[in-house]
Formats: structure tokens, sequence, C-alpha cells
């Protein structure tokens, strides 16, 4: 039995298996979800996003001492697309605790895989949570890439930071990725490199384009992370749209990440049901090498599968 | 009713709708899948990924245009996560047919958003079916981002390049984006800019790391598709790839392909089944308004939808 109140004396052990425990989808992670959620509201979530090689994980980690120096204490947890062959996520997280050091006030975590059921989405947002209800102060969320489930996560913190690099922003495809949209605040890192100028003007050209709901104006922060620059401006533009929003009524935005997490947790739910039952997987290991052999179709398949 | 033998002509007016009623889950839009798939296996699917930056746009122009100019029919499917407002993947399509040139043999389609269901993969892999089927002879499948869902739909095209830009490599970040794996053939654009022989020193050192279970040897080709170079390399690899792993068992691949596949249009009918029910987006709503005041949480409140 996974005792809860441990988890919320915030010790990392407790904090690490409660978020296996997610990732699993054990018996009992509805249950530690459900007393989980009433305990949290308290932490501020950040969620950082950008390409690969923008330097987002040196980035996080100047964030993260900057906060662990003013007596916060810091939950990380990145989302990392990885294969869970390259062991890539894992030769991440060593690194990185070499920087940061490894105590009760820094937690970090990677989430790597999604299994059969999807869910990386879910499950992150869940991990989120049981660091919130155990008492850390930040959280910060760090997703590799600008794809859709990325995008989702990042829309469920509280502040969205979108990292860019000098010279990423010269063609259209920086208008394509879909980010621009969801940055509360925008850091140009590596800013000591050239055509920091340029990347600066076209991103406020392309922000001045953007019209927000909210008519916030997103700060752009220049920080070269490996130098520790610019990283208590970008702490001061987090606060500040922190302040923003806090004073802005936001129970719709609250309702519209509420009904995001239902579809998520119900869509799970109803396929991991669906195929509990005796011989499911059998079944759709048939239908699978049947569609291989082209004597079938996937449509045909799950209208099998349903039937049963 | 939808004319399935005129879309088998290749009209392009035809496949456009068709690829409307897979996006919109028409209700006529299973039959269509059904009627389409026995025809599919003759295009060579070629999937294209990078960051935002690489140039990856500009590439799949130039690699089509070669393709075009040897006689060949081309589809390009752009998943593209923007926003609906931010009117990218329209704009991107514009330009784009101004280099292509709008006729018979090249259909661009951009598939920017997933409903509320889910199924952005479901649907961009049928709409590469669906472009298959109606007899064009090279589909390129370009994903913007290194998401989860954007790794899942390279997987399933016969082809996966990779592209990068020289100076990308230079941290851990590289590694960790999980599309090395994924990578058939790697592509080096932008090779003018300095750092380009760094770039290449280390993929090389990467791939030399990585094992592939069929022994292939990526190739790495250095590209500047502005200006039209290193466009036939790039074609002479995919082929060189093509051909070799028609040369082996692929049967492994296309069922696990299938099974992904079968598992993606499950999930989207249960929920689309679990939500046709009536009043169940009224409930979803009061639900999610519980959560967001707290009087809930999310794990109970799909209780309650799935006990209805």
């Amino acid at each position: 039995m996974f005792d809860i109140e441990k988890l919320f004396s915030a010790e990392p052990r407790h904090v690490a298996r409660a978020i296996t425990k997610i990732e699993n989808g054990s018996a009992d992670a509805a249950e530690i979800m459900k007393a989980v959620f009433p305990k949290t509201g308290n932490a501020l979530i950040i969620g950082i996003t950008g390409s690969p090689g923008a330097g987002k994980s040196s980035l996080v980690d100047r964030l993260a001492l900057h906060y662990k120096n003013a007596g916060d204490r810091i939950g990380i947890i990145a989302v990392d697309p990885s294969s869970p062959f390259s062991g890539g996520a894992i030769l991440g997280d060593r690194i990185r605790m070499a920087t940061l050091g490894l105590d009760k006030n820094v937690f970090i975590r990677s989430m790597a895989t999604r299994g059969n059921l999807g869910g990386l989405s879910r499950t992150t947002v869940d991990a989120v949570a049981i660091l919130d209800a155990a008492g850390f102060d930040k959280i910060i969320v760090e997703t590799v890439g600008v794809g859709q489930d990325e995008v989702e996560i990042v829309k469920t913190a509280d502040v969205s930071v979108v990292v860019l690099v000098p010279g990423m922003g010269d063609d259209i495809q920086a208008i394509k990725a879909g980010i621009m949209e969801i940055g509360d605040v925008f850091v140009i890192n590596k800013s000591d490199r050239e055509g920091v100028l340029r990347t600066e003007k076209e991103l406020e050209a392309l922000l001045s384009l953007a019209h927000r709901p909210d008519f916030w104006n997103p700060p752009i922060v220049k920080t070269v992370a490996t130098e520790n620059k610019g990283i208590e401006d970008l702490a001061k533009a987090i606060e500040s749209y922190d302040s923003f929003q806090k004073s802005g009524e936001n129970i719709e935005r609250r309702k519209s990440i509420a009904r995001w997490r239902l579809l998520e947790i119900l869509r799970e739910k109803l396929l991991a049901d669906a195929l509990s039952k005796n011989g499911a997987y059998e079944k759709l290991d048939r239908l699978a090498l049947e569609i291989a052999e082209k004597r079938n179709n996937p449509y045909s398949a799950v209208e099998e599968i349903l039937k049963s």
C-alpha cells in the first residue's frame, strides 16, 4: 500500500514512487491522484519549450538554481520523446544532477515514453500535480520539440516560456512552429551569438501580429544560460506574467485545462477497459497481422474489436 | 454520396474532399477508408522531420520538384501543429504552390489541428493512404518538430529523413531529440554555413553509437535547398534505403505499424462513442467547471462519466 502522507512530506523517494505508479498505470494510481488533487494549486508551474539545440536544459538548470538559492523547493519534469533504447533521458538526468546538486529541495524526473495506451501528456500533468501536492514551490516542465502533445502540456502551465536562438527566425518556419501563440515569455538564449538583434526584431514583429485575448505583451529576455547571464531577468519576467494573470479572472482557462485532462483520462481509460478483456491483445495481434498482409483493413478490424 | 471512383482517378478536388471528410470524421469516412485500403501500397512514402528553422519546407519543395521533373506524381502532407488562429498553414500552402506550380501532378495539403477526439496522427496516415490509392507515386509527409505524435507519423513512412542544420549538434539536446533513431537518411541542410564539418563529425559519432536492428548505415547528405544543391544526392539516398528495406523481410515492421493504427482508431472511436450519448458534452462541461473550482477531481469525474 502506498503511503500518501509520506508523499506530502515531500520525501523524494516517495515522490518518485508515486510518479512511477502513474507512469505504469498501477492499480492505485487513480486513488493516489484523487488524494493528490485537493492539495494542488500552491506551486508556480512554468512550462519551457523550444527546439532541440536551443539550450533549454541549461536554461532550466540555471533557473532552478536561481530559485533554489532564493530558498525555493524545485521540481523539474523533462518530457523527452527519445526512444527507451537510447538511454538519453537517464544520461541527461545524471548530467543535470551534477549541476544542480541532489538534495531534498531539487527533484528531477525525465518522462520519456508513452505506452500503448497513450497518455504522455496526462502522465506529465499528473506528475506536476504530485510535485505540487508534495509542496514544491516552483515546478518547471521542460518539453523538447514543438509537437502537438508538447504544446498541450505547456498550455497547462501557469507561465509558458518559449526559447529561441539567434538565426532560427530567418524563415517562415518560425511562424509555423505554432509556439508563438503559447509563449507568455520569450527567451533568446545563446544571445552572445551573432544575429541576436535580427532575431529580436523578427520576434517583435511576429508578436505584434499576434492578438492575445488577455492583451498581455510578452516580454523578450536575452540569456546566455551557460554563463548564467539573464537568468534573473527571466525569473522577473516569469513573475510579472504570473502576477498579471493572477489579477485576471482565469476560471475559463482552468476550465478548459480541466476539460482537456478529462478527455485525456477518459480516452485512456476507455482503451484500457477495451483491452482488458480476455484475449484482447491476441485479437489485436491477429488483426494487425491480417492488415500487414493486406487481408484486412484497420477500419473493419476496429469494428470487429468493438463487436466483441 | 462521395464518389470513390473519382478519387481513384486522382482528381485533386476529389482527393481534397476525401481528406476533408477524414479530418471532419464524416459519417462515410470509415467507408471511404475501407475502399481506399486495398488500393494502397504502390507509393513511396517519405517522412521528413527536423526542427523548425532547419529549412524542411524548402527541402521538401525542391525534392518534390525533382520527382515531378522525373515524371512522378507527388503528394505532400505537411503536419503543422500551429493554432488555427495564425493561418500559418494556409499562408504556407500558398507560398509553396507558387514554387511548385499547381497542377494535377502535385498535391499539397497542410493538416494543422486535431480535434477533441485526438487523431492528428491517424488523420495524417489516412490522408497518406488516400494519396497512395489515388495513384500518387511519391508521398512526402513533412512534420514540424520532434514531438511524440510527429515521431509516430514519421515511423509509418517507408523512408524517414531527418533534417539538421550546422551548429545544432553542439550540445546534448541533439541526442535527446529522439529523432536520431528514426532517421534512415540524414540531411545537413544550409550546408554552406560554417560549422558544417563539425556537425557532420558529431552526427557520424552519434550514428556510430546507435545500433540499428537492420544493420543499415544511414547516409548523411549535405544540401543547400534554397540553391537546389544536393537534392539529387538526397533522392539517391532515399532510393538506396528503399531498395535496401524492400530486400529484407519487413512484415514485422508493417505489423507494428498496423497495430499502432488499430490502437489509434480504436482510441478515437471509443471516445466518440462515449461522447455521442445524450447530454455527454453538457456533463463534460459541468464536470470541467467543478474541477476548475476544485469541487471535484479529474479521476472521480471520469468515473462519473463512465458510470452513466
